[in-house]
């Protein structure tokens, strides 16, 4: 794995460089994005282009045209499909920071923060739809398909997520289902149909979208760590929301299942009491214990799999370019 | 039209008579919601039946359905689309509630009340997103394109009056504009959908739609009527909460034209002070100018209108069940 360590704007700016090789196909998508957004009334123009902005590195988009460059070539098709999943993607980011209770996201204020809670609900709404919307315009349902499975596996993921809340057991395949559901759906889905609007044949379909599914699961891994252990500044993002929802990660997790009964309960008690200074004692003992360091080598051994999934897949730029996105993923530090 | 006034339980009797004759399509499109709603998460089935039950009078289902016979046959598809739109209807009442602060709907505790308003916005986007994946099980992309089409307008229309909270000077077309795109848009994809896939030509299909529309237009003001003036007890769910949240709907708006500028400087204090004790006073005022009774009028014409569009459609059961269905829809107290 490279050693690539960042801030938020450096993350961006490496992302931006391993990307340039569908640059131009990233800036069709955001045109449409735009496009899309527009509304003849000021109100919710002004909310669309503000939810623009907040979605940042556009990895499902790049997910969706290297899938579909691996495999063959870009076409309009897959321009509109980008634009769709970055807009699913967005709606769940501002739903998310409603649930959150965030006040900032990429260094900008969340919706609710700006506006409040009530818009940033109607607002993900809004987006959900239109990306429905958008996904029918194309020739065949199979986006829609695609789109609406992978979606509705996001909203069961959140939905177990919140249940989970404040359970200190949740198990570990528990944990891993979640963030699957929640998190490596969509990405999965992208390069679904990055792949089959390209014309790869079903097996081929099938090992990208199993690449995308675990660079998900690596993602999400790297997403929790980082919500522990990072730093406000670096990572542009309000941060130790999970403790202060009681949410189970995977370091947490880990720790756990290897105390004995009396420092297990030592350990509910800290995470249930999440201030700073609580928080600092449970990340030293993360770190010390090692579960911080398993948390990550797990997320890099996902990555690890990801990349064998292409093994099978015609080689080129964009495979390389896709394995090295898998590599990014775990090596980002915002 | 009829003088049917009645609690909530006699309007759901009412409504049942007049919907026997497709009593068993209706059955089938509970049958297949129910299925749906279905999950081996326990806690997201606990949600979805509780869903399932706030949901309410099926007139969504039964306008598609309707529809459907005024022009041909009732078939499958028809019985899927009923869930779907159901299902989208719904999504938008659990998303309601929270932004109402409703606690009961229909004499059941709202999502909110019960749960949490975190659990209200996933449920609702769960509903969404299965909803469109219902869509996309179909064949044609029709379906996907004229459910994601209102839907978005639906939440265009919700964004709109959201900004719109605490504008006394609201202008009649803009009320009127809110809530076409709110609520008589998905009424008219109803009657769209239903004719369309019993294979109606495309102008039969354009007048059930604005049949639709008509409808769905009638059935908004009275609501708004409903929540000014109604009784908790017969309608069964939180009223007073659009004064609560300062919006202005068709009863004010139509005092405040007819106003000079003291009076209506008087209107507008009363508005902000809407507690129980200036609730009666603005009723009271809204009763003896005859704003309210010009309100009903707006709403009973625009059901004739409704009615008005059906004369050129087939003549039959269907359409007879149809005006009848706008004329409830004026008539109800609940």
């Amino acid at each position: 794995m490279s050693q690539v360590r960042s801030t938020d704007a450096d993350a961006r700016l490496a992302l931006s460089r391993l990307l340039a090789p569908i640059a131009e196909d990233l800036a069709l998508v955001d045109r449409r994005l735009q496009q899309e957004l527009r509304s003849s009334d000021p109100f919710i123009d002004q909310l669309a282009q503000h939810s623009f902005r907040i979605g940042g590195k556009r990895l499902r988009p790049a997910l969706l045209l290297l899938s579909a460059r691996a495999v063959g070539e870009i076409t309009a098709e897959h321009h509109t499909l980008g634009a769709v999943v970055e807009m699913v993607h967005t709606a769940t980011l501002v739903h998310d920071d409603v649930l959150d209770e965030a006040e900032v996201r990429r260094h900008v204020d969340t919706v609710n923060a700006r506006w409040d809670n009530q818009t940033s609900v109607l607002l993900g709404d809004y987006l959900f739809t239109h990306a429905f919307y958008l996904a029918s315009t194309l020739e065949s349902t199979y986006g829609c398909r695609a789109i609406g499975e992978a979606t509705n596996t996001v909203c069961e993921g959140e939905l177990r997520q919140t249940a989970s809340c404040g359970n200190f057991w949740l198990g570990l395949d528990e944990y891993l289902g979640i963030i699957e559901a929640k998190t490596a759906e969509l990405c999965a889905c992208c390069c679904r149909l990055g792949a089959h609007y390209a014309g790869g044949d079903h097996a081929t379909v099938e090992r990208l979208t199993s690449f995308g599914r675990k660079l998900g699961m690596a993602f999400q891994i790297i997403d929790d760590l980082l919500d522990l252990e990072g730093e406000e500044q670096t990572t542009g993002k309000s941060l130790g929301a999970d403790l202060a929802h009681q949410k189970m990660t995977l370091p947490l997790i880990l720790l756990r299942d290897q105390l004995g009964p009396d420092e297990a309960a030592r350990l509910q008690a800290l995470c249930e009491e999440a201030d700073a200074g609580h928080r600092a004692v449970l990340l030293q003992w993360l770190d010390e214990s090692g579960a911080l360091a398993r948390a990550r080598r797990t997320a890099e051994d996902y990555a690890r799999q990801a990349v064998e999934e292409l093994a099978g897949t015609k080689d080129g730029d964009a495979c390389r370019v896709l394995a090295q996105l898998a590599r990014f993923v775990v090596a980002r530090n915002a």
